[in-house]
């Protein structure tokens, strides 16, 4: 137990120091709390709030430290409260009483708040790359696979032939939002709250403006007490990341329907399914279900976030230590889940084959008929009535437009009769939706291009 | 039951009608879906689509519909499945045979996406202004009262002196990343989907960017499956008014808290406050109850959205008719909700005596000794174990700091000696954090004179 | 603005009374809080604390009042604060000051809670009913349709063939939970809390238990101040609602997943589905989708009600009014949502040769042969290898199991050699699954004795 | 990689494996997961499905496995896939070949299960335990320091003197309940979901029955593909977690709050507090936060397995597995939440005197005023005005109660005059409200002997 306690007869209790454990967590951010106390160490012998010697031994001596933890050859004490007393403590240990300077000027409040930030800053730099990643794969997996034939789905109803580049482009739009919200963010989180101590700042000369560029923020957190009170920005990475799981879960969802035997639509590779302890045959999508599942555990870390900042009186209450493990698992899941996706898309195969000729003549076809009527001057209230006729007749009779003649469709409407041949081809229906944004081939190429300029 | 349902012999069931109504919540987005269906019938004649004539006797419809309805000369048929029907089928009583061209080359599922955005576009600058309208009370009582001296908690513990408007600053920051938040939201928010129709486009000659222009969008969804099928934008929508709302019932919290007779620190105005049915002494901050109650209720609609779009296959499916009614719903209690507050804050009288005295020789000038013996060369560490040795000398002793005489102090460490006037009084420690960020005066006007200049 | 607000020298302000308006969420038991009233005054005017004139007056007041509401007679004016008041307003203006007499011995508080439990008893029970009626019709399907063959899937993937019936009884085994956990609820829902007044009980010789048995309940709220700021009871209901309409959101799936061209499993009758503006050939479920998506918004409703108590002091505060819209939508989501599945499942038609064929040969009966093995004296980890060996040369070979002869069987295996034809149907696989609960016919019925008996 | 991989060329990724580790949450259950091996293994031997022998064999070598884990002698191989593989390799690297016997007729999921189920039982003892330890706790407190005297709050203003006692009460009743509940879920916990298999029960004659009884169960889950498909009953867990943990947040709130110096009502242990870094006259209610904070995270536990199971097919799917770590997460941290609040309770040390003076003569007596007139025939509504115009006069007058004398006091009621002594006192007061419930001393002494007879 620390000198914190000192003050107090006894140390605090053994029940609450298990219950307010939180070692495991901080420990992800050990590096980010070295680096952050050498900022503390330079700023205040540049300041001359301690020796120049001082600084130099805290410096020298935390980079031992952090070399020695990257070695392996230093851990923090786990009897120590947590691993900003751990730190200090060992520094402590090493320098003597120059160790107990480094705490001048700040508190673990501001302290705790910049190893977040830090920690939040590389970690989101991770699953940006991962995001980038699975999009990279995505349009290159369009340009190879792109013109395969599928139909498209509303209501899970086949609607509309389309291509599988249009399908799989309505899945990385969302993602290059996924990724504008992850760069907004980062404008509010690219900021330093060192140097806000407790809640009021500090009389001492800092220069919180050095320590922010030597830490690479681009600013500071202007108000002290915001800064160490304020969780609305780690709430919005977790809300950037309960979002992105969302949408990545329908792509999950869509690879696990897909592989299935009914769909037979896409086979994964073996490296992302797993078999069964009892059923020999079994190729299941492990890799899909779980990052599906997984969504829910980040929705869950939001709604943590949510309701534990909710009608807390400011500054700091000890309550707000809960953040860390719901947004470390929020962020560190997501990015996992972008990077097995890709790798999941990279390897799958699709069945080139599998809806070709079972769209020839089908019902989803039935918009374009309506389509073709009403470009011929039937309103398109009555066109689509008309085709709803064609499709009643057919389905009674067991079957799709195949059953037409050209002179039975002609009963519907005269004008059906003399185009048949094209308004059965579903290659054809997709050719003419060329209207922006549309499933036509070209439509598809013009928004990759797009993309990859973007990116 | 519409001409939709045509198809069936028998009419989708009333149980069915009854479950899927929404025709409250469309009647909130009435003017908007008049308003798309005005551009896209100026487009669908501009393109040739339909007649110069038709297109014209369409619009001048659709703007004589809106005008009845604003006037209460009008109002949709509550027999109709949803306004859209509705809408379409006023418009075909009224011009006959071409009001069925009017959803040429667009579906349902881009007509609703379309109004959802507009409506979003109009109800957040309402919201955007609340906003800005609290942060403009915060500061102008910044201005007015700022200078009330307080305690800083933390752990709802007294930590330190602080001024009024260094608390009120605390609140403000937030809430201009609110409003960072929502501008960096409207750039996704800002696009048009319609035209995409059901999920591939159309093979009608349409003109999107026309209709973008006409509906002022900066631009369009770019795919059409995208713009039907996704609901990212909408729940960043909800995301962003969650976390402003978790922000806001802070402030709440405190306003309940202030007004509480051990606090008696604020007193609300009567026109924020109720009485009891027995009690009548009783005067209830029930503006800020509700404020902080309705915040659990924006979470929900959040947790909502997220939860409703997990693992839902592409295209559109009719799952989704459930965002409007969370989404609107977090989006106008929020709007409310910082309207409320502005005039809670306007109206609300801060007893400035409150804490004037109380705080002469507090304990919460202890980090003020211990940082003025630091600053005098005693390691940090050490400075805190004697300042809290004194903290149990006069606990012990039943007072606090003023129990102490110079020569006493000085048993504890000679530096405590010299100075022990200055260190009784909270003014003079307030106005010593003058460090970025600080509590000190001057630190507060040069914040608010930053957010007065980029607001 | 009613007498309440009488002490303020300004009304509470038009804002407020806006934001705090909950008057559509209170007319939905305006006849509870009447017949609460009735049940009050009765005990008021045995008691003593009026006289039996007045508590007559007050009861033939209340009653007629209540006649008059259900003919349409009266309405509650809604420029009064919430119901309760428009109540005493308009019995006050029919009996003059006797009216006044009313709130003697009460307060909004104990009110509140009064009606709210009379409401959920109520509602409760009309859930209780559908889902009865649920469980009733998926037993009937059970005996109509059980011994349809289909695939058992585990990840989406086909493991072994089972029974309609089967698949069936693991939705209703869970219902018959939700139906254990309405019941326990009840117990804790039927106490009165009428009397408890503001938090502290009264001081008049008031009879609770008089009022809790007119008004059916089987008890009272033992404590005061429990009766008016608890709400676990409200949360458990909107969580036994969100539980099972979790489970139910299972079953839609399954009708949406089995609705679709490529299970081609079942078709739901057309008044439980829905055409397309654009595209009409579909027939989309829409019932099955909208109690998918509703589930959603009854877990945010759940979310609301846990996030808005957590962490309120007692007795009663303001932010308490927002449970009711929560907790209502969540009971009546749920109640019409058992209800319209009920009707779905009762009109769906199952198609019976869908699998039957497929099955033939199908590697889900991979396990069965691996049983075979062992229960001849393999090892099961061995068998297991053996017949994953067999699975993947009919793989290789393009086919299933049907490509075998028995001589080649007998290679992987000399047992696989003898009883080939019993390993290739699938119907005897499922007759062989006869353990307790295995999907073997016999069971099969054993459990829907089992139910139709317990309900 | 274990033998559940061998069909596959190559093995599962290393991605995959790392993503989906669960080794951690696992182990939590290894003892559950050998003990349920050892029935299953002591069942096959009964029927003969092994010999006798082997079943023997089997038993003793998951005895001495489990003797060795807890001796520390064996650890489960991390680079097996989970736990349930890394005890049957260890197994069958102890028994050779008899070790893959074990798990004929059983499958991974009913495995998983019924070790879940196992591990519960055990959690949810602990949790009760915990719960009737802190019942026991407050009810001796009550005891001892119920009478003294404190404000009745609603809204967080002062309402009408009560006792201690009283309000300690309020929280207990909630805590009964959540016994309640976790009795009731009990029921449906205890049940055997072993030989279920995969899904579909098998065609070894295995005795279900046996197994249960051996395991402790009441008796089997009667549907196989219910057995393992299911999580209505975790989730149920989670909620009645959850649902305590928003309740129990409520007491923290009010520890933290009375601890504050404004109210100073309560006196926290240190073994329960902590200091600050920097602010050495601090002592935090820490305790009381961080059980308020991971109530926030019971929530959104509960919101992990709503939103996991929403929507899924049957029966078992990868995601489910998530569902460990979020529900041993509530469990554990519900049951340590009850005991460290336990511990705060028994050690904390109420301010008696500190309301006692401030509350004569205090305008929370004014229900006692209006109830006294109403008790004399003034109509209640008319009594309250009457009092709320003498609570106007004192305030005017900038004081309280105490303002008037008898004459005075009877210019706004003749009544008033007379017994102005006893309405002054809040002890008085008190002792009035005697009704069922209310907050006299007896009242209170009569629940908490029916709490001590019931529990």
């Amino acid at each position: 137990m620390s000198i914190l306690r000192s003050r107090f007869k006894s140390a605090a209790g053994d029940e609450l120091a298990r219950y307010a454990a939180s070692l495991e967590t901080d420990l992800l951010m050990l590096e980010e709390d070295i680096t952050a106390s050498l900022a503390h160490a330079r700023m205040l012998g540049r300041q001359g709030i301690i020796s120049a010697v001082e600084s130099s031994s805290l410096a020298d001596g935390l980079i031992q430290m952090l070399a020695d933890y990257k070695a392996g050859h230093w851990q923090p004490d786990e009897t120590e409260e947590d691993i900003h007393m751990a730190v200090e403590a060992e520094l402590t240990r090493r320098l003597g009483e120059t160790g107990k300077k480094l705490h001048t000027a700040r508190s673990r409040n501001d302290q705790v708040a910049v190893d977040v930030r830090l920690w939040l800053k590389k970690s989101l730099a991770q699953y940006r790359a991962a995001l980038l990643k699975l999009i990279g794969v995505l349009l290159d997996r369009i340009e190879y696979d792109g013109q395969i034939l599928m139909p498209g789905y509303t209501h899970l109803q086949r609607g509309q032939p389309i291509l599988l580049g249009h399908h799989l482009l309505a899945h990385i739009w969302p993602m290059t939002r996924d990724l504008q919200r992850l760069n907004s963010l980062t404008e509010r989180l690219n900021l330093s709250p060192l140097g806000a101590c407790a809640l009021a700042g500090t009389s001492f000369p800092t220069d919180r403006y050095f320590v922010a560029q030597e830490l690479e923020f681009g600013g500071i957190v202007e108000n002290a007490m915001d800064a160490v009170a304020s969780r609305d920005v780690f709430q919005e990475a977790a809300a950037v990341c309960a979002i992105a799981m969302s949408g990545l879960s329908r792509l999950a969802e869509e690879m696990v329907l897909w592989s299935a035997a009914e769909f037979n639509f896409v086979r994964l590779d073996e490296s992302h399914t797993t078999g069964s302890s009892i059923m020999p045959q079994k190729r299941n999508p492990d890799s899909a279900e779980l990052i599906r599942g997984k969504s829910a555990r980040v929705i869950g870390d939001l709604q943590t976030l949510l309701s534990l900042v909710r009608s807390l009186p400011l500054a700091y209450n000890r309550d707000l230590q809960e953040d860390k493990a719901a947004l470390f698992d929020a962020v560190l899941i997501t990015t996992d889940s972008f990077s097995l996706m890709a790798g999941m898309i990279e390897k799958a195969q699709f069945n080139k084959d599998r809806f070709e000729k079972e769209l020839y003549a089908d019902f989803c076809l039935a918009t374009d008929w309506a389509d073709y009527l009403a470009q011929h001057g039937v309103p398109f209230r009555e066109a689509y009535k008309i085709v709803a006729e064609v499709v009643q007749y057919c389905e009674q009779n067991g079957g799709n437009f195949s059953l037409l003649t050209a002179e039975k469709a002609g009963e519907f409407h005269p004008l059906l009769k003399a185009n048949l041949a094209d308004l059965l081809d579903p290659r054809q229906s997709v050719a003419r939706r060329n209207s922006a944004g549309g499933t036509a081939w070209p439509e598809i190429l013009r928004q990759v291009a797009l993309l990859r300029a973007e990116l």
